[in-house]
């Protein structure tokens, strides 16, 4: 593949390893350094000159750290004189701040959006943004990606025959439908309602879920409250056996553990689209590969194929 | 003085009192939240609308947190229809970051300084920037005061009829020139060769020193490198006694305890441009308040005087 | 009031003249003309100099005359030297474009959103966005009004003990659970299923309906489907008397007069945000004036005060 | 042809498909829709992914829905990550707005230019624009195309001997001239006095006219009020026959059939840059095609060959 | 007069002078330097926070260093936080470049437009613009005057009864019959052929010129090439006597001796939006003061008046 | 080379000539027209369409004439649809205003990096800039060249055995040690003191030169004060002999015959950065070409291969 330049902020590396492994192009050096007054300095180590370039860097914690790297990576790479400048943003996790609801405040996935184009992104590659809405915070374009696909298949190797798919909450309903339709099975909701950032309560499961297997499917999982407010309730309904499902598996705050402490919850899946916290893997947790579609992406991208044909329409 | 709104980020709260109250203003108050995702959201607690709005944050560490703090309240004020936005940043870390010394890095002073405007940022008020010309930096107006004033002050206490002031690199020595004629006494400078970002060679001194009582200037000190090698060729060339002054104290790294420990410097001198580091604190030091100078400027521009008229010709 | 002048384009004159009214201004008179060509000319006919003018207009049908005669009256402020321009867009019809859900389209919301700010647009006081996340896709200040207030006033000259406030769908959940907390009232939701412009299904209702005096609350009824959808189920569900609100009441391919037509449905409220089309006035029908709310809150932003203190919270 | 995608708007796809006949690529379909609440959408259904994209669209009535509906096109293929696009507008009716010759109004042709580029456009390629300073309202590249060579081909046809080109007024005169250098015949032109949009007075005619074959040649006819009053002047100036051509063909108001119920008039010419409109058509109308000169255009303007070698000198 | 601060460039300081002594306020002192590299260095050297700034500048010979001088003189405005810069310029050469009559040539007079605005200027205040197009040109507010007014009082002290003003061209022939509605007299006009940029031909007349006292207005003069031309056809039309006037009398290559040495040639009547070229005088020669309206129009512009109530409609 | 279109600005074609023999390809013709009223037209002769346009003009006197000059070329073959546009400035002169040294001027490096890129420049090729920070002024990429490698090839042809490379100032002391390294010579500085824009103080000389061929470095050489100055202090201090050697000969004022003149300077040696002055050349200037580093720099970004590779690190 001529004239492609890949580089990883320190976000999440092992991913950007794997995503050039699949587009059989090496991953391009970049030096971080930060100097006694604690700013940084990106250096990229390769040939930018009229290269299409791709920057890969999930914005997590510490998120203000990844996201001044990725701003400084994007401006090298312009000054750099790239050709295009793509930011593979595998989780936008200031996608959340997406409305004012309270005077004075940032919408923060505007203002971030922003900033990735005056630093000198021209377009984004994103995953499962919170909320369809987001796309449009952006004023370049956007090929937005979904994991559907790797988690169906994962999930194809149960019997499903007694599966029913769970969204927490309405909000994430469209897509666990889709989800549903992608596996053959049945779908059901939680209402949810949230009060404040961690304390939530699910009023009530639309749709039939007794003596069914679930698989609780979320867009991201933080802290799990939501998940575990809707185990409670799906246990009162009287359901046989319990997976979680995201795309997203952020698990903080010890997370993944109270959910693994669970006893009848047999599974938690999730993808790599952000890594796995130090010491919270866990048994239970089986985490699936979005490398091998962020490169064909990426592979399409390049290449000027169509995105849309291939993830859009699960 | 009406329509004036003065709020703080996390970085310097302490000055921000100071400076308001020299206003004869209240500090209004702003609200920092993490969510469990890490990303934060700032609240400006007080009405901006259609106010002369001024945001204190200078850039220490952890710079980063500090930076998009900054571009959240810049944005925050904004979207409440603030009339006029100052940036008061009396320490501008990333000015460092002011040339393109290697290939395919960013000059974070620019970028950041485009980012803050981005975020909605209509003016700034900095204080000592590393080079000149990283004013020029700016898209916005810059009022750009030092603290020589201040430092001129506290030293006109003592004896000076033998001091000599010494910049310990050329690219400080106008500033300390001009630090000497406001105390009427004679300048030096250290011919400094910087081989990497805490290795440091002074190879000489031009100016005389022997038998002098010195006072070494600098703009920042971070490591303190520079100025411990400059104290090794003083002392070869005889001086008599030696403080040290700096506008900015940053003192990482344990800077402030390895100057202090020389036990031939008498007396460590800064400003609270950047608050002093916990810990850091030491019987040597004398930290001089810049507020009164910042509280000035806020109200000749909230006023319309002109700035230059006090700050520039020292 | 000094200093302000305010234009209303063809769109919505009586609304005008009414906040005009509140606010003790007069309404300044635009001439629109139509060439043989049939281009659009506005002429703003009052002294925009130096004024804070405001431009009152829905983005009804025909809504492509209507948006292209606003970003000409915005253009011809801005070139008429004014100081400040604010778009008072009662209703904003493109914010249901506000995601990307096929490939190869335009989010409309967002770009509309550029248009106007390319046009000479400062600010904007919009009311009832479709999704609170639209308020992003502007780059200049938003003030976001809603109407629960009026609707609640209206309300409680009802008998109130037996009532239950309704959503059509979890989307518009929240802010009729805000409505239901203004009246003291009960609360449900219908779980919408989307499967194209014009067909609807309501799967079930959310909370306890039955025997219930029913407000259904809906952001804005165009053709009405999702209403009648809702009817049929809470029908089923044995409500005992039917009310229908909204803030903007479109009622498209006669809507009213198809909602009218249900004997079981006492009063259809809605606000004038929007003219009530010609023809499809109903005994049933009830509009509330929004003026007066719109009037304060133009009052306010003249004076800089506080816009949200009175209308964010419900 | 790689790489190209060609797409057409509501108002004349006629014109595109024979564009792109000429050109031997397919004309990509696109699906506008008109949602209940009266809002555009439209769908680009073939890959613009780094495509060189044109999109086709006179602004002819009704305008203001062309207008907005190339706008959201040009957004869709920005969006969808077209590598350039080019927005072909053989005729760009808000041209006639490009003064400001009453107090307050908007400069349309300006504005519409601005709002082009806003919504994405890269290039534009016009034809016969009404004057040649609105060139230079566009911030990006264009290509000014004239339909000289079409209507001098058509005459050729013709005993020239006698023949000489009228332009109604002096502002059209240079082409005129143009035009009669082509055909190799003499040029007069009346002296038009304007007094409102539908009332024209031609005070004189300059030239020799008696006893001639004139060709009235104007860029294009509306209303054709200027024609009709030139016509009164040529006859009592006495001329031998008369024949009319022009650019773009509007014939707003019956316009043409007020023109082909002249007994003296022998024939009607103008190009297709516009659909004649339904009910217009008359048997002294000949129109002529510029499609093979767009398509050649686009051609050129794909392959990075000069478009002025070929059209700019007549 | 609070808060407003004047400026003149080196072109025309005479006019700056006058107009601040009609509006009594100083004229506030520029200093120009001129490096050894031979770069330019404007400062202003009087304060200008928060001050309407207004800087003097006709963009006359040698039109290179005034346009830069005033494009540093912006730029020091807008750095010293200037409210607002209003380029006052009477003559702006560079309209004259309005359209793209080669291929590969700039559209001057829309890039110097879009250079001040880079530069700082946030509104214009131009005089008799070569062609009212070029207003649309700029992206900022223009304030466009003219100078029939001053022309006319000093006509009025003529004997007017055999009076006839001569437009030299067509293009021209709008204001002339605007001049003399004001004068209440008869107009004509001469149809012009420019074959090149110092070559004319007047090919005839339009009106009755014969033993008429002929005023001929034209905007500009330069050359003065299409006056003479017009002096000869108005000769052969046995006109009585000649009077010559034109808002700006740029007298280039010795074009006023030209003139003034024709015997019929009563009297040639400019205003001073640019300077009388050094050794261009004569006596002949009568030079009409536009800084009394300049003032006038300054003074409505800082007091947020109407300008158009005043000058726009002659 | 294909789709490569290279144009001289009247400041320097023999330098423009050069570099296109020395790429392979023609010089395209630019033709610059000067009106009556003084305004420039320049025409590009040679089609731009998506062609990689390079337009070599360094900003020497007359400096404001060849800027306005360059900044109508960039829009010039922006408009004419060039795919890039690299402005060639082997002399930046605007860099020498980098900084606000006094109240209410403009940073003009700044301003013109700006006036460029808003005329159309894509990307700059810069030579030997007078400080490293005005890389940061542009928001387009830089590439910095300098001219050492020249310098160096040309000394190396002398006996270098007791060579001592001595900077003028501090400020190029940097390039002087690189410069010494390319040669395994000595390096010294001279501290500098500047009081004037032509009259400077060397205070004392940091290193050997006592007995030492000496090689002064300068970046560029004006009125050449600085220069001279230091010479009387090397000969104090008993150089045995000495050449001078610069990138950038500007040699304003007589500044070359005023070196010549002196009888221990054996040799001045510049760059063609800028053309020598009519009647500046002297017997003892050695002119060295940098077309060949240009040349190879234009044919690296023409084929998107490293530039920092072969030119930055000496």
């Amino acid at each position: 593949m001529r004239e492609i330049a890949v580089f990883s902020g320190s976000a999440h590396p092992e991913l950007a390893a794997e995503v050039c492994a699949h587009l059989g192009v090496p991953l391009s050096p970049a030096r971080v350094s930060r100097f006694a007054n604690d700013c940084l300095e990106v250096q990229l180590q390769a040939n930018c000159r009229e290269r299409d370039v791709y920057l890969i860097q999930p914005l997590v914690a510490p998120v203000q750290e990844h996201l001044v790297e990725l701003l400084l990576m994007c401006d090298a790479a312009r000054g750099a004189s790239a050709r295009r400048i793509t930011v593979v943003m595998p989780h936008y996790s200031y996608a959340r701040s997406d409305k004012k609801d309270a005077p004075r405040i940032s919408i923060g996935g505007r203002l971030v959006a922003d900033l990735l184009v005056a630093s000198g992104a021209s377009r984004v590659l994103a995953m499962t943004l919170h909320s369809p809405q987001v796309h449009g915070f952006f004023s370049v374009p956007v090929d937005h990606l979904h994991a559907l696909r790797e988690l169906a298949a994962h999930f194809r190797g149960h019997d499903l025959s007694r599966t029913t798919v769970v969204s927490p909450d309405l909000g994430n309903a469209k897509e666990a439908a889709a989800f549903a339709r992608l596996l053959g099975v049945r779908v059901a909701a939680g209402a949810k309602q949230r009060f404040s950032d961690d304390r939530v309560t699910i009023s009530t499961v639309i749709g039939e879920v007794k003596d069914r297997d679930v698989i609780v499917l979320d867009d991201e999982i933080a802290k799990g409250s939501t998940v575990l407010e809707l185990l409670d309730r799906l246990r009162e309904l009287g359901v046989r056996t319990i997976r979680v499902a995201c795309t997203h598996g952020l698990f903080a705050a010890g997370a993944l553990k109270r959910l693994a402490a669970q006893p009848d919850v047999l599974e938690i899946v999730c993808t790599n689209t952000v890594p796995v916290p130090d010491g919270e893997r866990d048994g239970k947790l089986r985490v699936l590969s979005i490398a091998p579609a962020l490169a064909e992406a990426v592979r399409r991208i390049h290449n000027g194929e169509s995105v849309s044909a291939l993830f859009d329409a699960p």
